[in-house]
């Protein structure tokens, strides 16, 4: 059954909803709904019955309508999403789910009060090569998880509203979180953010997650870097990949390398134990070949599938949550800096002889 | 003159050593020592009358030598190097300078009370790069430093003596002390160490160092990747330049990007700033031709120019020291992590319909 | 003024046009035309008042289009494109402009005759990196043109009725005729052609042309290759340009690199020469910073601009018909192979012992 | 047994082999000899008891030496190698063997004639990757050969005594001889070579061999390429495989990916197939961990173990007359050139209209 759709926000990111939209064939769109009726008529363009409203009381009252997609300002989405819900429409919001923890619960409680579909479209989660990792990761094949480092860096448009980790770290969350066995659920959470050009927030971090085991995740976000980056590696007892996506030729290598320990426990404590030998594999690496798909269509029919099946999207309201909590947490680390307590360093004393490069001096 | 040198120790990084004195003309190697004779034997190989010594303190003895070059493990530096200061020799010492910054605090002096060159071998500031790196900073091209990333990571030898910021890191703090203005002096040191292995200590870890202004330094060092990566970004407020050491048709990339940001003081209280305005810089990108040259050729005819010259080196015990200091500071930020209190994670709670996938379960 | 345009054929390419004239504000698209009525609803998608033709002249009967872009197979280029122009309208046509050259000189001269616009297709003269390689040419930045080596190989569509030749190197051949200052024009062509897997046709194979003094262009063109490439060097006597267009990073490199030799003449002959001295250039590099637009939608604009200032387009029916005097070239290389005698290799006697491996034999 | 041995030239090649004589245990370098005997004891360094000679009858003259290694001048390697073998030595020869067809041949006769071993160093085939791409050809893994393209150029040192085929194509001519089931034999040779800086002889070419069956072999050689390529794809029927020499971390990469097309024989005449279907493999991408070995090393034990053994070496004068035949070849190719007659271009007329870019003219 052809499912029919609003999209709310004609913004930055509503053109590609509403693109989507118009080439999946499991959704009719039917409207689009912006208060700047002139930027909406651009967004679905000429020659189109494609209808514009520019209220959400409007786009809501209209019983030809089966879901909103809501792809405007974060502080925003309670609120919209739960008019959708009382309304009788399934939702899909655009990452993050909300700007606070406490709203997101909201949502989701009263989704699942009403039955109602609510979706976060975590996009990456949808692409080949994210879809391949969770399949690698939860076969086993990596085997235990040691550490997860995802670095996603380029020059980006600084965000007067937000800092770079709201900005960019909720698609390394959401990939996490859609990968990892049990989900996203971090030990703790440590952000180191900088602000060196005065925007009033962070536009470059790291954020730490001890995810337990001793297996350690890190997120490197930056707005001020000249090149664009974006590559994870996930480190396994018997095998890691790296993610480089964007080598579209390669974007996969599994790699059959690694180091083993050799332990034993040869003392009546069973507890204490000795390292026999290291081993180090050296082995071949193994590029999947993947399909070229557009994730955006593939999250589309999930949403579509998802309100026929009457079950939670692979990307639920609860994924969201998840991701939201580690934000949350990130802000609250970066406001204790000064209560971290950091190790300071001993300060090494400045002698005019120990700038590099300068002379010893008369003496000699 | 021709000066003559001893190297002590054959093992991983003397026969280096051997091989550039041997082709640099401003030296001549005279004598090698290890307690091994064999193994210094096979180093020195067939058809030479290059001597081995058995001992330090035969070698030391010798009068037919200037100075000697100590690659054995830190934790003998610091005795080796004394013994032969003592004995009026200059002194080459591999990285680190010593195993703790006491040490090293006790070389330095010595060898300044005697007026003997104390050089540290911190061989990446020789090449050619990283002499291109340091006029590019302290020429003022880069504008203000605003951030370094660094990511020193390959499939690495586990080491059971030391972590994995002790044998790495080092390389990113000698470059940065070699390039920044006013040499690395840190205002604090925050390390996260990963130990997934159970080999005892930190086999990946994460050291972030605010620098002062809002600029922060971070360094990834991992024993435990699959690829290799040696990767600096140094961001500057006019440019930004990238270091990638692997990639030698192209090793530095200097971009003329960026952003700016217009503020301005309308109000009575000058202090109080306003963004007006971001400009982005999206220019061109310039790859400097650089020599190839081999490193250690030009460290070790830096080492006879301080001797002949009577000045301090390049990389003196200072720039060493200064190292050290960083290093002993990650150690302590490792072992006081209770005591840093990173935020802890309220704890999502785990419903049965949260885990990623699941179905919403009977009521619908 | 906007202009109205039908596109006609709604199979491979004709999807991309009709997305391309929907989002030029300088057009309005106002019917696709294709013989399969349900093919050309699906890429006009739900919801639009864009109409369909099942005939090309009920097409070309409508008074409501000025313009018509035809991207159906080679073979049909001539008649289509001639009807239209006789109907009228102005012609855009799909690469190669016909499938043979006499057919492509009738449509040149047609469209002058009439006074009407025959533009072709070559979507690559629209790319920002195309358009710089052509100023840079152009203004003598290079140099004099020493040499152009282009390779375009991936694993391709292998197609029934053109060899790999007339498939992928109109791309290069184009490129070259828009950014030489004097077009394309050879002195001669070779072309050795491959079919290694019994297709009936070429599907791998190098294309030679001498383009006068002493400078030599390649093409490489191959369905075979397993990895794609899309890689030009343009050497010049000043400076040299590499143009990889699979890094969008960096897809222009000018490097400030070359030979020179000093001749000089100092025989009463003065057409003999001497080498005096041969001197390296080793040079930066310069990556310029390229906009991100998209090349069909530039194209779309030269269309309608040449119409309205009515001018001949940048690439123009006669920049369409050089490309064919090539291709035909290349037919005719690979028919004369056997007349072409290339050097037959005198055979080395394949002696039992000379095979790689063999023994000497018991004479020993 | 060690074998001892003496280096002839002391020039561009002979400093490598010097150091990898020392470096191998099978070996034990007595002498060097050189017309300077200056450059040879710069070579021998210093504290050597490595002896210097200055003509090559003293060297020869000396009964404690068992082989030569020769690197001088290619015109050189005749006389120097029968005068050597006369005088009962072994004989290592840098390629070319020899600068004709006719004396490399008589090189091979003397050899075999006085039951001693003749090898030519052509380094490449003792790499590891070589090694391995043998092993791939000759097991079958990849099928049939379908095409071979191989790409060396750089900014090199053009060369006043041989072209660029001589002095490049060498290296591919003997990995093609080194891995192919029955080593180098072509049909054709065709070379297409290009003098732009009025050198005097080709600094850039093409060289193209039909080796049966449809199977094409192609090389690149170039000396004013600005950037550095070494890059050999080799296509098979079953699987391709990808050589980049300049990525150590992966420098083999054997893809399952190719083009199967189905024939069919439903005619009477047999030998007339019709295509019914193709079939595109898109597999996955294997990259083989490969050991870091110097090659040059172990081309010294195989020259060893050859003398030892009593057999011939892998890369004995057979296969150094296989790659010379062809680079005669190529240059009988280059003098032919009128007389191979390629194709001609009809010249497209130059109308003023046609200058990309023109106006249409005054008839609008």
């Amino acid at each position: 059954m052809t499912l029919r759709v609003g999209v709310v926000g004609a913004g930055y990111w509503g053109p590609n909803l509403v693109r989507t939209f118009r080439g999946t064939p499991e959704w009719d769109l039917v409207a689009v709904c912006d208060l700047d009726r002139e930027r909406a008529d651009r967004v679905i363009g000429d020659r189109t019955t494609v209808e514009v409203e520019t209220s959400l009381d409007a786009l809501l009252a209209r019983t030809d309508i089966d879901a909103v997609a809501v792809a405007t300002p974060a502080d925003t989405h309670c609120s919209m999403a739960l008019a959708a819900l009382e309304a009788g429409k399934h939702v899909l919001v655009e990452k993050p789910l909300a700007s606070t923890r406490a709203d997101a619960e909201r949502m989701v409680a009263r989704a699942e009060e009403l039955g109602l579909v609510l979706m976060c479209d975590h996009t990456y989660c949808y692409t080949p090569a994210v879809q391949y990792l969770r399949a690698l990761v939860q076969s086993g094949e990596l085997g235990d998880i040691l550490f997860v480092d995802s670095v996603r860096i380029n020059l980006g448009l600084v965000r007067p509203d937000v800092d770079v980790f709201w900005d960019l770290a909720p698609h390394d969350l959401s990939i996490l979180d859609f990968i990892l066995p049990n989900g996203l659920s971090p030990l703790e959470v440590s952000a180191h953010g900088s602000d060196p050009i005065g925007n009033g927030r962070s536009c470059l971090g790291y954020l730490t997650m001890p995810l337990g085991g001793g297996t350690i995740a890190n997120i490197h976000v930056n707005w001020l870097s000249p090149t664009k980056i974006r590559h994870m590696v996930i480190g396994g007892s018997r095998k890691t990949v790296v993610w480089d996506d964007l080598n579209p030729q390669q974007r996969l290598s599994v790699y059959d390398r690694g180091v083993d320990l050799d332990l034993t426990s040869d003392t009546a404590d069973a507890a204490e134990k000795r390292l026999v030998n290291v081993n180090y594999r050296l082995g071949d690496m193994h590029a999947p070949a993947l399909p070229e798909r557009e994730a955006l269509g593939v999250m589309a029919r999930e949403f579509a599938a998802a309100i026929n099946e009457g079950r939670a999207p692979l990307t639920d309201g609860h994924a969201g949550l998840r991701v939201l909590a580690v934000l949350e947490a990130a802000s609250e680390s970066q406001r204790r800096a000064g209560a971290m307590a950091p190790v300071s360093l001993p300060r090494v004393p400045q002698l005019a002889s120990s700038s590099p490069g300068a002379g010893f001096g008369g003496g000699w």
